[in-house]
């Protein structure tokens, strides 16, 4: 009955066909592709402006309704997903997909939150401008869930992860307030930089309705090389001499076990390995420039004629044209589907500072090794912000249930790894419902209690995304 | 009698020789360059190292005794220099400078608050490296206080503010506690980014005691060009096109007026005019190269053949050598100088989107000059940043003290013209004392009712620089 009137209002403000509350139209957004979690919701509400989350929020505050806000329902960690209680509302940015403004003069961009990261690739696009977040998800997921989350992708080495890209926010409080901050200045030294609050905190703090985002020049000249080494030791003095010679130019670099890339060759139809003789370790190297006047190919050659003067390079392939370019990311891309082939893999999502990749990896790889003999880990990723997907595939012929029953113990081996070399248990994807608990293990009672006094201040009745990020203990 | 006990009690924490009481000890750290203020304090206080600083926060929590942290005192705006009621200690962090830690592999560096900036550059370049922060101040200010005001300077475009700099912080709190966010990923997703908190707020909310940050590669070359043009309009167009053409590699981008260049003539020595005719406007425009490779010099040519062909630009003087860039950046760092030798300045530190630069010129210039006819505006700085220094110097032969009389109706002027561009009233330099109840003016209620709550929720009993940023009317 309450949640009949509840219904009722919130149709007048958003219109009936906007409150999805049959089990057929609320379905789509009470799963996600993991299938971790299967969430419980009295109704989904589709917003089609700033002023309408405004009011829905305002009455939602008034009747102590809990409010889970959702982008393009892409998140790895749950955040977006009800709780199984029932008692919290879907909010969907979906409906709120206007690019506000484009200015190619001033490099910036603002748009609803519930643009697709792909449209505003190619709004950008179409202005001769880079907006450069890119991920897996990007036809799908929205940038306010991006900015929510703090994504990360491929592109961070050279441009930031989401966070450096924002200039400035709008954003719906708990109580329906809209704080507008939806600035495009480079420089504002006035108080404190309260977009930075609502940026990464997965919805607990505010709802995200527009932001105004960095451009960038549009890169007219691209380079890959596909690299044999023996490990990431030479990784990582590889990676350091590429900085230094390339410095913002260094647009990727990707480091891939042999085993991965073997998986790749099995299963990943296309697959061709770019090197005649196997290696233990691969680096997928990228250079990229907006200028056409700089000969990226001269300085990949140089690059890599050091590198192997220094002994660091065994062999290295280099892409002849875009095709080749794309058939090197096709490994790269794989390398995490073709894990599925394999039967179970125990995954990871962790960073350590960059220097200390090779380190982590030797340890991280011996422990995994001695606790479950014959696995096969296939660590890979963005070695160049020191985040590696430290996934690991059961031994070959193994119960898969059986492996996966000792997912959480592996976790817990390789965070506490993680934790000794000063590292993070969720490099990208945030916390959300998955990692709730495992926050309280990793953080000082002091980092905690203040996140907690912030969440308390910013949204003192606990109504936003209630059951993610932090802990209900207070 | 109490403040002989507190005395004693510091002294018995961080050694007597480190609690400044006589009037001629403590003088030093109670005025500052502008000559804006003078402050008063019971005593100086120099701790050195976290855990002093620590249990000084703890006493002076107990006992309610308020504290000024302070660094380099090179502040703009007051911030640093505490009360002329006398109820506030000053916390000096100058004896904290210890180099913790360089990474040249992970591009990275951790060191003590009070470590100087010209110090912290120094050291980066012995490792290769470079650490980008640069501003006139870097002689004697400190990383603390630049990270506390998040500094800007002249390698914002290519680098980004302090704030962009910044991987962890080691703050203590108000109550003497320890933060240890002395992380230094490149990506970490858990829970809210707390440093945020800290870069920014000078010194209201934490006390900043050590930072890890991020090194880039060493610029191998460098190229200058001085040119002259007919408009901002004209400037902008030129930004654009210089930015599209060499993105990250386009370092620095100057406006400056003729005006402003005339003065360097007249004043400034040393100072030559690189171009032979006059011109309305000037762009000092850089590119700089971590890469032996980049033809940088094919790339000025490039850029400025455009410009000239699409009717941008009117003259251009390429630096031959290092000697003449050096030239060239000798009139831009001297125009502020050269205005106090023209009689009175009236200053504003603004900025408004990038785009908006031109418009905003146009309005502002017409309204100075509307409002004291025959004053004589000297508009310069970051293009680029969309940062520009409005300065207006007096009418030729104007009495300066009648001029300067002005100076809060024509502040009141200019920060209107920037408002409704959606600019900063305070771009660089941070709020301070200095601009603390303009703030009020500018923010939202909303946005001051967060700030609020956040200065509550972080430094509950208001002890932390209580003069600063805020008002006291909460």
């Amino acid at each position: 009955m309450e949640r009949i009137a509840h219904a009722e209002r919130f149709a007048e403000i958003i219109g009936a066909g906007n409150v999805l509350t049959s089990p057929e139209d609320k379905a789509p957004f009470l799963v996600e592709w993991r299938d971790l979690y299967q969430g419980v919701t009295p109704m989904v509400l589709r917003p089609g402006s700033t002023e309408e989350v405004s009011r829905v929020m305002a009455y939602a505050h008034e009747n102590g309704i809990k409010v889970v806000p959702q982008g393009g329902n892409t998140g790895l960690v749950g955040g977006q997903i009800p709780l199984e209680n029932g008692e919290e509302i879907v909010l969907s940015l979906a409906r709120m997909n206007i690019i506000r403004n484009v200015d190619p003069e001033g490099f910036t961009i603002t748009v609803d939150s519930g643009v697709v990261l792909e449209t505003l690739q190619i709004e950008a696009e179409k202005a001769d401008r880079l907006f450069p977040l890119s991920l897996g998800a990007q036809g799908s997921c929205q940038i306010g869930g991006n900015i929510s989350t703090n994504a990360g992708g491929t592109a961070v080495l050279a441009y930031g992860n989401t966070r450096d890209l924002v200039l400035g926010l709008e954003v719906v409080l708990a109580n329906g307030d809209v704080w507008n901050g939806l600035r495009t200045l480079r420089k504002d030294n006035t108080g404190y930089d309260l977009k930075q609050l609502f940026i990464g905190a997965e919805g607990t703090l505010g709802i995200i309705t527009a932001a105004s985002l960095k451009l960038f020049p549009k890169p007219k000249k691209l380079e890959a090389a596909f690299i044999g080494l023996t490990s990431p030791h030479a990784a990582l003095k590889l990676f350091s001499l590429a900085k230094a010679q390339a410095g913002p130019v260094l647009t990727g670099f990707e480091i891939m076990p042999r085993v991965g890339v073997e998986f790749c060759m099995s299963h990943l139809a296309g697959a061709r390995d770019p090197l005649e003789n196997p290696h233990n370790w691969y680096v997928l190297m990228e250079l990229s420039s907006g200028s056409e006047a700089f000969p990226i190919r001269d300085l990949m050659e140089a690059i890599l004629g050091d590198a192997f003067e220094a002994g660091l390079v065994e062999d290295a392939a280099f892409a002849q044209n875009l095709s080749q370019v794309k058939d090197f990311w096709h490994i790269r891309h794989g390398m995490s589907e073709v894990q599925k082939e394999e039967g179970g893999s125990i995954k990871h999502d962790v960073s350590v500072p960059v220097a200390s990749i090779p380190d982590f990896l030797d340890r991280a790889i011996a422990a995994v090794t001695d606790f479950v003999p014959g696995c096969r880990p296939v660590p890979f990723g963005h070695l160049g912000d020191g985040n590696i997907h430290f996934n690991v595939s059961q031994p070959t012929g193994a119960d898969k249930e059986d492996y996966l029953s000792r997912w959480d113990e592996m976790n817990t081996i390789v965070h506490g790894i993680v934790q000794e070399f000063g590292g993070s248990i969720s490099a990208e994807h945030g916390i959300g419902r998955l990692k709730r608990d495992l926050l309280q293990g990793v953080k000082s009672e002091l980092e905690l209690d203040l996140m907690r006094r912030i969440k308390s201040t910013i949204d003192p009745d606990n109504i936003l995304n209630p059951g993610c990020v932090l802990s209900k203990t207070r």
